[in-house]
């Protein structure tokens, strides 16, 4: 039992006190986790897409003042009520969709979309009461994706928790807790490639090669890149991808190069862009017969995939895939052991390292769309 | 080796003439089967839309005057040079695609849509050597999907060809040689609907019925039939189908009706209906997480699927299927083989029979959309 469980804890958070203006670090307060809740200490955080997107809150609901972050890696410091799978000192990490271990969808082997503790990016309050854990001047500071990791101490749902080998440096698996393994699972657990095939992946951003990392891993013969930024493909290189394609570059749709270039179609394809026409071409690429494509990337809310169904007749799969198809509590433990035992690589995902209090420096380099993933480091 | 092999048979055959006109029994001349083809005794065929839809020939190519019939069965009267597999006396099931055994597809696990023989409804000759072995008067008649099989005699690539069991009564399985195979193929090989799952059936034709069949004999436990015209239900009942829907009773969309009905959405959907607003809400009818929806019906050349790329997001499966995902010569002995092991019943979609001289009588049937499949038996 650490000497904190049970009191309120004063410590830095960075906070988005409105969209799109810079993130402030203040002392907050964090209270003790209810029941089926856990407060974790956060050692690092690394900078996610989604965490800007809600943010700059276009087109989203605007929730603020709000702790965002949710790519992250911490230890436990208590447990609320109820809590029997952690204790204090245990290694986590937090993940924006929860396992709740009792719903139809955690009971089914094929679903990680948990009915109770899917992510909703609205909601900015714990679900036990409805009451946000975070405080400045007793003023309520609301939570983001059930996770709010930009602060040095957050309380997380239970379920939102995988405790993972303590011996497996945090300041590297960090990137599990979000975009790698979406990009990663979306390829060894949905597309399946065999050895041998050819995989084209849309999208070079952290993501789209971290389903490289997936289709190399799986002994993918060619991987075929697709990006409208020509400057991705020497990073791109060093994650397996073998062949790149600018669509820029071509007069003719994408899909018909790639086609060209594989005698019908790629085996496999994976869209991590979230442009829609990135997710027909992706499907359209696919070889008929056998071809399967996933969609990863998160599309505007008014973007309509149109094809016409001919393209399925002729016997092409398309399916879409959130946080990888893993179960944050019973598969991410085992994706930790996969980079332990070399089976992946993870180091070459970071690219960038700030300190805690240099956080907005993370905002710039993703706007300027430099390197992949910049690490937080927590300075407590 | 029969007294006809090598000589040229003079047979009745159903002609038809010109697009949409009655269909004329006439006397034909067959021409010997050439290298890889094999001349079959045709003992019973059956009419299915896809003859329809090409002696309309409403947006097809026109090839007339052309024997139509691909829903057959009969028995090798004699085969060409370098066929092995094949002799006279052997039971056959003609097949709108074939299986060359050596292509892509054929080595694929996953495909049937053989390279060499894959359907095409524009040619009216044999791929050998690009000529006609039906004619009158030394005039060429074209074939029809490869097998024309509304002749006493045709001749067919031996690739076309399923060896069946001699004991099966060709009269009854003659309709696994199409409709019926697609639809129940449809569902077992490619929906796979588990023990005790859900399944909508949209469109209960013969292909729709065979999907529902697929599914009872796969244990679903729920099997809602879904048809514009109520008429249907009643028959459907035979097939398995437990529940009906009528779009037209609803004044919401099919798919929020189905979701409603089983908490979510149906765990595996299959479109036999051909029309693209049923092949959209065949898909978003399916529960998130895990459902799979498997397209089926032939399209209008012209129809765009649409949908929300978020219903695929959210863990859903597309998928399309042609013959049921059977390769014709691999599979289609052993389909057989299930149902003289009582494992599938055909009897129940054999609803009118006719001699061959009425031919025309089984259009009128199909027009008046009465019954499922009427077998027209050859009198030779
Ligand atoms: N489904 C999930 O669970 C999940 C989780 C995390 C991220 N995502 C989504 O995955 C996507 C990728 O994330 P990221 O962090 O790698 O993003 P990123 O912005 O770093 O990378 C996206 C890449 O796609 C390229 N691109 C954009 N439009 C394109 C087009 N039409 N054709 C080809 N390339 C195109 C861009 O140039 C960029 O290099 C985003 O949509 C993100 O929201 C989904
Ligand atoms: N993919 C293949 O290999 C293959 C093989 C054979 C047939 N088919 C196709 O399968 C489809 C069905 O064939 P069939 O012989 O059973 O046809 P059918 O005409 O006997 O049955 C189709 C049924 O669908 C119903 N229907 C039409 N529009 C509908 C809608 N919007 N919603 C609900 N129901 C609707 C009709 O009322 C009818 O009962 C056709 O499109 C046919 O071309 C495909
Ligand atoms: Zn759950
Ligand atoms: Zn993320
Ligand atoms: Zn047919
Ligand atoms: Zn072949």
């Amino acid at each position: 039992m650490s000497s904190t469980a049970g009191q309120v804890i004063k410590c830095k958070a960075a906070i988005a006190w409105e969209a799109g203006k810079p993130l402030v670090i203040e002392e907050v307060e964090v209270a003790p986790p209810q029941a089926m809740e856990v407060r974790v200490k956060i050692l690092f955080t690394s900078l996610c897409h989604t965490d800007v997107y809600f943010w700059e809150a276009k087109g989203q609901t605007p929730v603020f003042p709000r702790i965002l972050g949710h790519e992250a890696a911490g230890i436990v410091e208590s447990v609320g009520e109820g809590v029997t799978d952690l204790q204090p000192g245990d290694h986590v990490l937090p993940v924006f969709t929860g396992e709740c271990k009792e719903c139809d969808h955690c009971k089914s082997e094929e679903s990680n979309m948990c009915s109770l503790l899917r992510i909703d990016p609205d909601r900015g309050v714990m679900i036990g009461d409805g009451k946000s854990r975070f405080s400045i001047n007793g003023k309520p500071i609301y939570h983001f994706l059930g996770t709010s990791t930009f602060s040095e101490y957050t309380v997380v749902h239970v379920g939102c928790l995988a405790k993972i080998n303590p011996l497996a440096p945090l300041e590297t698996v960090c990137v599990l807790s979000c975009g790698i393994s979406t990009g990663f699972g979306a390829t060894v657990n949905v597309a399946k490639p065999k050895k041998g095939s050819s995989v084209a992946v849309f999208g070079l951003g952290a993501v789209g090669l971290a389903a490289a990392e997936g289709a190399r891993v799986s002994g993918a013969s060619r991987i075929i890149g697709v990006d409208l930024n020509s400057d991705r493909f020497e990073q791109a290189k060093k994650f397996g991808v073998t062949e790149f394609v600018n669509p820029k570059d071509h007069d003719r749709p994408v899909q018909e190069v790639i086609a060209e270039m594989t005698g019908g179609g790629v085996d496999r394809s994976v869209e991590c862009t979230g442009n829609i026409n990135a997710m027909i071409s992706a499907f359209e690429c696919v070889h008929d017969g056998w071809g399967v494509a996933v969609l990863v990337g998160v599309p505007h809310k008014d973007a309509v995939f149109k094809t016409s169904p001919v393209n399925f007749l002729t016997e092409r799969t398309l399916k879409g895939t959130f946080y990888g198809n893993y179960k944050p509590r019973s598969d991410i433990p085992g994706v930790v052991e996969k980079y332990m035992n070399k089976e992946m690589e993870l180091e070459k995902f970071i690219t960038h390292e700030v300190p805690f209090s240099e956080i907005n420096k993370a905002f710039d380099l993703m706007f300027r769309g430099e390197g992949l993933r910049c690490l937080i480091r927590m300075e407590n």
